[in-house]
C-alpha cells in the first residue's frame, strides 16, 4: 500500500530508483510566500552527495535538483511543489551476477518476496539514492523553519565504530568530510576508514540531531507525539536500527530523581528529556540520536542463496561507502525538519483562534 | 491537530482522561467474522492493570471493558467496534497542591503551554491510564494475528536499573509480576523495588518485544517501513525514550561482515537485523527493544515552578509505580500487534490480485 | 477498510448500530477553550429525533448524549472528545421474517455480500440511526464556527414530491415539523404525508443548506476542494442521490455570460456559483442542495430474494417515515459544519504565518 | 493544507501549473506486475487534449507523458510511479492585462485571497490543464481494473445546453469529437458550438459515467461510501457544479414503491439506485451524472474589479473552449477509475482472509 508519503499537512511524497530515469518529490502544503530557488536545496544535496570526498563512494552524481512547479517569481505559491533530479549516471553495467542472488543484509530478499518483481539495478527503490529527494524536501522545511521561526536543525557524527566523539564544536562540523564536531578525532576516523577500505569491510555509526529554538507545544498526543513522529522519520532512513530521544537507553539505569529535569524560574536545569515532555516540545533543544548499521555492500565474500533457493557466494563490487552513516547527516537533518514543519502547521491549525484567549 | 488515531486500514482511535468519566476506543477496519468477546481483551487489561501485585501501584481499577458495537452474535461484523471502560475510581481528591505547579519531568508543563487548559486530575490525558484502551485494541489485533495467521506477539522485561536479564524462558514470563523471563533474577528485582520504595524513588527499564511467524513482505517503503511504524508506535508509549530493532545501537561498533545475516538454503544463519530488511519483514522473528524512563512521580522533593513562573518545591504523593516499565509489557505487545495488523491489511490490499502471478 | 472517519484535522469517527448497546463518536482536533455541554448538542439531536411529530416515525429515542472526555470545567481541552448515546429502545422483536431476506432498495443485499455477516436488527450499521452521532459532532462544529467566526450553517426543506418551496423565510423553518421555510406550503405537505401514510408509501425530498459569513479561502485544491468535500459529506448521508453547489444542474443550459457572477467594488452581483470558485470559498453564502430518495421501508409489498437466492415477497413493517428527507435537515447542517470546521483548521495551519506578509 | 492527493491505498498526488515547466504525478500503491507503458496513458491524454478538433481550443499541447519510475522491464514494480508531462507551449505572452484583474467566474479571486500570491499565467494551478495528470493516472487504474477484474469505465456527453441526448450507442462515442453516443444529435451540437463561437460565449454540459462489471462490496461506510467518494472525485473536477448517482435529483418526486429496485432470482429488475446501495456497490452498473458550468473564459465583456478593488471590464482573449464539458469526458472516467481502484484495494485489504469463511 501507498507508503511513499510522510507528513499530514506538510506532506512529502517521493519516487525514483537508483538507476531509473529520475528521482522526484512533491511537497504539498508548503505555506505561500517563501522565497525558494534550487540553490536553497542544492547545498544540502551536495552535502549528501557521494563522491565529494575520498571517504565516501566515488560515484559521481551531480544531483542537480529542478523546481517544476509551485514557485512563481521566486516565491512559493502554496500549491504543490514538484521537484526532480535526473539520474545522469546510469552507466550500462552487467547486473547478471546480482540479478538472481540475494545479497545478505540487503533488501533484495524482502523486495523480491513482497513484490514478486524488482528493479535490481543498484538496489532500485531500496537504494539510499532515494534519500536525495528527502534532503531536497527537507531543505525547504529547514528554510521555512529558520526564516519564519528562527528554528535551526543540525546534525553531526557522534560515533563511528569505536571512535566516540564527545566534544561538540558546531563550527567544526562542516569543516571536515566526516561531519565530525571534534577536530581531534579526525585522524582516528581517517585511519579507520583506510583500514576498512583495505579490508573491504564497513562500519556502523551513530549520529546526533539537534533542533534549537523550538516553540513549546509541537506534538499531537497520544499517538502523533513529536517523539513518536521523530522516531518514525529517523527509523525510516535506510540502515537505521535505533533511535533515541534525549538520554535514550541510558534511562534504563537512571533513577527518577536523577532523570527528571528540574525547572527554575529562568528555565530548565538540565535536558535529560531531549526537549520533549509527554510527546510535546518543551522549548528546550530537541536532541535525537540514531544508529546506522554497517552497509552490507562489502567485498568480503558472504554466503547467501539465489532466487531458486540454491547456495551462492556473494561479493558486492562497485563504488560503496565504508560508512554510510557519514552521508546520513544531512538526511537525518532533513527528516527532523520535515517532521517539525508538519507539526508546526498541525499545531497552528488547531490552535489558531483559541476562543478562550 | 487530531493525533489520537493510529493505523491506516486497521485504525484505532482513543479518548479518555485519568479521572474522567470513561476511557474509550473505536477500532475501525477490523475484518468481519472474528469471534470476539470482552474476555478476549480482559486478560491483557488485567496484565496491564496496576494493583495486581505489590510491585506496582495499589490503585484499584477493575478496568472492565465493554463492547458497544461492531460485534453481532459473537463475531465482528466489519463495522466499527466501540469499546469503553468506565472509570470507577474517581475519588474526589484535593488537587489544589498540584493544580498550578508543573511537576518536573511530567507533561504538565507542555500540556499547559500547548492547550492553555488542562485536566490536572491525575495527569488527565497525559496519564498512562489512556494506555488501557491501547491494550484493549491490541488484544483484538493479537487475536486476529494468532488465529488467522499464527502470528504470536510477546514481550518481556529485559533490564531494570542495573539488573540485566539475559536468559529468556518464555514460560517464566507470566509466572511473576515482573514479566521477567529468568527466574534467577526475581530476587534482585524484588530487592531493587523494595529499595526504591524506601527511597521514594523510581527506576528505568528496558523491554523486548518479539513477534514470531510473520510472513515475508510486511512494510511499505520508503516512509511507512515496518521498522519506522514500529518505532512510531513504541516511542509513542508514555515514558519511552529509545527504540531499537534487532541489534539496535550495537550496530555502531559492528563491521558489515559481522552484522549481515548470511542466508543458507534452509534459512538465515543469524538475526542481527531483527527480522526486517529494507523496511520489510523477512520472515524471521521481529525483535524490538524499548527503553522506559524512570517515572517522575516520586516522593523525593524536586525544584520546579508554578504557572506564574514562581519557584516551587514538588513532591508527588499518591499511588505510583517505582518502575512503570513493568506495566508497559502488555502495552508494548499491543502496539506492535496493532502495527502488524495494519501492515498485514495494507500489504493484502495492494497484493491481493497480482496480475503477474 | 476503515471508513468511519471524516475530516483530517477536525476529525470525527463514529460507531454504533440501530439496535446495539450504544452509539458513539470521537471528535479529535477540536480547539481548546470552547465552552461545551451536552445541551449544546441536545438541541440538534432533538431536531433530528423521530417521534417528535406526527409526520415522522413514532419510535421514541430520547437520544441523550453524554460527554465522556475532552471537556474539563465546562471547556474543551484540545484532547479527543468522547461522546455516547445509549440505545434505550432495543425492544426484543421478532426479526425472523427479515433476517434472511433482502429488502429491495435497502443496504441488506450489499452488507450481506460485502461482510458475509450483518446485524439485521433495524438495519444495523446501515440504519439512519447512526446519523445521530453526526448531528452531535456537527453541533460542536456549529458552535465553534458561530462563536469564533460568526459563521452560521442552516438548512431547510426545498421540495417534497411535487411540492416545491420557493419562498425562504428563515424564521419559519423551526416553526413547523417539516423545516419548511414557507408557511403557505404547510397544508400541501401535510396532505401529501397523510396520503402516503394511507398508501403505505414514501416520497423523496430536496434540501438546501446555506452557510453564511464564511471567510474567503477555505478549500484545498486540486482534490480537497471545498465543493468536493461538501459533496463527499452530503452524498455520504443515507438516501442521498444527488448534490449540487449553487445553480447545480441548471448550469447545463446556462451560457457563460449568464452564469458568471460579476464583481462590483461593493461585492458580487449574483451567486450562481454558490459561494465557491475554483474549489475555494469566495466569501459569498455557500449554497448546496441535496436530493434524498424515498425510503424503501414501505408497506407496499415488493419482490425480492432471500439469502439463498429464492424469490420472496417483502413488506417492511414497523415505524417508518414517509419522508426521511425531513429528518435529514439537521444532518445536512451537521455534515456541512464538520467540513467547514475541518477546512477552517486546514487553511489556518498552512496560512498561519505567511512569510510574505 | 496539502490537498493534492486523492485515494488512500491507491493514491495519486499531482503538481503543475498551466504555464509552468511541467505537470507531474506520483501514483503510489499500484499493485506490481501490471504491464504499463506510456502508450497506455497517451490514448486518454489525446482524448482530453485540446486542439484535437475544431470544437475545442486550438492550443497545441502534445501532452507526451513520460514514466520516470516504478516500472521495470515493462511492468509495475509496486513502488511509486513518477509521471511527467513537459509544458512545451509556454509562449511568452503579455499577461499585464489580466494580472491584476479578477475574471468573473474564475478562481482568480479566491486564489488571490487565499494564498496572497498566484501564478496568473493561464490560470496557474487553477487551470484545467492540471487535469492532464488525472487522466494519466486514471489510465493506469482503468488498465488494472479492465485487465484484472474486467471492469470497464466509460463516459459520454448526455446534454449540452438544450440539446439532450437520450439514445446511448457506445460504439458512437469515440466516433465524434463530442463524445456523443447518438449520431443523430451531431448536427445540433455542431450548430450550437458554431453559434457560441460567433457570440463569443460558452455553454454548460452534462456527462454520464458508467462502470460495468463491478463486484459487489466496494465502499466503506459510513463516511467513505462509494457514492460519497465518487461525488468527491467528480465534484473536484474543474467547473463541476452537480453530481448524481442513479436517478439523482429525479428521486425527489419518486415514490418508494417506484424507486426501489426489486430483486429477482436472476438479478435486479431495474437500476434506479445507479449500482450503489447503502454506499456499497451492488454489482449492477454504476451510473453517475455530472453537470459542468459554462466556462467564464468568454469574449463577452464582463464587470469585475482589480486587486485594488477598482472597477474593471474584463474580456478573456486567447484560445478557449465554448464547452469545457466535452473535454471532461476522459477526466470523469479517470476520476471514477481512480476511486474504484482505491476502493477495490481497500476492500481487499480488510476482506482478504475472512476468518469466518
Amino acid at each position: 500500500m501507498a507508503g511513499n508519503t510522510i507528513g499530514q499537512i506538510f506532506r512529502v511524497t517521493t519516487f525514483g530508483e537508483s538507476h531509473g530515469i529520475a528521482l522526484g518529490a512533491i511537497i504539498d502544503g508548503c505555506p505561500p510566500g517563501l522565497a525558494l530557488t534550487e540553490a536553497d536545496m542544492q547545498h544540502d544535496l551536495d552535502r549528501r552527495r557521494p563522491g565529494t570526498s575520498k571517504y565516501t563512494t566515488q560515484r559521481r552524481e551531480p544531483d542537480a535538483v529542478k523546481i517544476l512547479s509551485g514557485v512563481f517569481e521566486g516565491k512559493t505559491t502554496g500549491t504543490s511543489i514538484g521537484l526532480m533530479i535526473e539520474n545522469t549516471d546510469q552507466r550500462s553495467k552487467d547486473y547478471s551476477k546480482i540479478k538472481d542472488v540475494f545479497r545478505p543484509g540487503h533488501a533484495d530478499f524482502t523486495y523480491h518476496h513482497k513484490y514478486g518483481i524488482r528493479d535490481y539495478r543498484g538496489g532500485g527503490r531500496s537504494s539510499a539514492r532515494e534519500t536525495a529527494m528527502r534532503v531536497a524536501a527537507g531543505a525547504v522545511a529547514k528554510k521555512y523553519l529558520a526564516q519564519v521561526h528562527g528554528i535551526q536543525v543540525r546534525a553531526y557524527l557522534a560515533q563511528m565504530g569505536d571512535v566516540t566523539i564527545d566534544t561538540v564544536d558546531w563550527a567544526q562540523v562542516e569543516q571536515n568530510p566526516f561531519f565530525c564536531p571534534d577536530p581531534n578525532k579526525l585522524d582516528e576516523l581517517d585511519a579507520l576508514i583506510r583500514q576498512l577500505k583495505k579490508d573491504g569491510d564497513s562500519i556502523g555509526a551513530k549520529l546526533t540531531v539537534v533542533a534549537e529554538n523550538l516553540p513549546v507545544g509541537l506534538g499531537e498526543p497520544v499517538f502523533d507525539r513529536l517523539d513518536a513522529d521523530i522516531a518514525h522519520a529517523l527509523m525510516g532512513i535506510n540502515a537505521v536500527k535505533g533511535v533515541e530521544i534525549g538520554d535514550g537507553f541510558d534511562v534504563v539505569t537512571q533513577r527518577g530523581s536523577e532523570h527528571r529535569d528540574e525547572i527554575h524560574p529562568d528555565g530548565f536545569a538540565s535536558n535529560h528529556a531531549g526537549g520533549i515532555l509527554g510527546g510535546i516540545s518543551s522549548g528546550q533543544p530537541l536532541v535525537a540520536h540514531l544508529a546506522l548499521k554497517p552497509t552490507s555492500s562489502i567485498t568480503v565474500p558472504g554466503k547467501s542463496i539465489d532466487i531458486h533457493g540454491e547456495s551462492a557466494d556473494v561479493v558486492t563490487r562497485g563504488r560503496h561507502d565504508p560508512c554510510v552513516g557519514i552521508r546520513a547527516v544531512p538526511i537525518a537533518e532533513a527528516m527532523v525538519a520535515i517532521v517539525l514543519m508538519d507539526h508546526l502547521l498541525r499545531h497552528r491549525g488547531q490552535m489558531g483562534a483559541n476562543p478562550s484567549i
